[in-house]
């Protein structure tokens, strides 16, 4: 039987399931920018109240052509995306430089490790080695739980060639769970200041 | 009297001056991009030797559209240069939160306020409210001299309506000079290590 829509097209089972890709596909990445907004809204909360002064790197790209049109604004005509070096976040808290990431897993039970870069990582080992904070934010989708997780941790984890994922339970043990809400949406320096109270570190201000 | 050239071709005075123009015009970014260069090799200097991990910030982009070509590198077709919110560099030196912009000046005896922007100012002074390290480096480029202010100084500077530039004599009274060399070619972790100490700032690692 062939079917129509209201409209008097032919329903063709294969555009359904092309839509369908279509809306998997801007749902991943969808997932991925809902957090990232959701934490540049946290940021731009912490910065309006005083609180901290923490920005998202910008994607940097390698400009090689720039057209200046009269009387308008210059438009970049060709350029490429560079590999970053570093992480995404960092900025200054209470005297603290803090650096991060942000990943989101639609997975229920584990998150996967291979979210993560070397380069990621070798710049964390950096931060570390200067005493900065450095830590992860790791977003469970479908689950709608948030955890941060210090950077030595996660490098323990990292290089553990046995281990391909972080699993649930042990995020509940080794890292700081994150009550997600409305001003800001991601709370997470509740959860920075705990580390540092765990830590014991009295030597900042 | 008309003059040749050695090929045969006339000389015209004003093809002269327009070559000459685009010299300044290159000199002038040259010289911000020489002290930017420099900088930017001192803090690979600082990276490799594992002294602390400091990062030029990249211009941000607004990426309006990218072609994906067959077996080719994603190319962006059109973007617009976004306004920074915050200064140029950042990162973490034992401990300290550093956060900083570097400025160039032909100027010999005053350098100029206008280099700096408010948006500048108002990050410097956020950053400040949280205790990080920030501070501007000033290069006199027909001098070649290099000064470390901090930024506490600068907004002094900025906020006075009867102040348009820095004289060289202040600069020398309330500013670190950096004596420029080869490894690195900009050491301006030493004025850091200065303003610290003199601050009498324990608190730190």
């Amino acid at each position: 039987m062939i079917f129509h829509y209201p409209n008097g097209k032919v329903y063709h089972k294969s555009q359904v399931n092309a839509s369908t890709q279509l809306q998997k596909a801007n749902t991943f990445a969808n997932r991925g920018m809902k957090f990232e907004e959701a934490i540049n809204e946290s940021n731009r909360y912490y910065l309006n109240h005083d609180i901290a002064v923490i920005h998202k790197k910008p994607t940097p790209v390698q400009i090689v052509q720039v057209d200046y049109p009269r009387r308008s604004a210059a438009v970049i005509k060709e350029a490429y995306f560079k590999e970053a070096s570093t992480t995404d976040y960092n900025g200054v808290y209470r005297g603290y430089y803090l650096d991060f990431e942000a990943k989101v897993t639609q997975n229920k039970t584990s998150f996967p490790l291979k979210n993560f870069h070397q380069h990621q990582i070798d710049h964390m080992k950096n931060c570390l080695k200067q005493n900065g904070l450095c830590f992860v934010l790791l977003y469970f989708s479908s689950l709608k739980r948030c955890f941060y997780l210090d950077s030595a941790s996660l490098i323990d984890f990292w290089e553990n060639p046995e281990k391909k994922s972080i699993r649930l339970d042990e995020l509940e043990q080794l890292a700081i769970e994150i009550q997600l809400g409305i001003a800001p949406r991601v709370p997470y320096l509740i959860a920075v200041d705990q580390f540092i109270t765990n830590k014991g570190d009295t030597t900042h201000g």
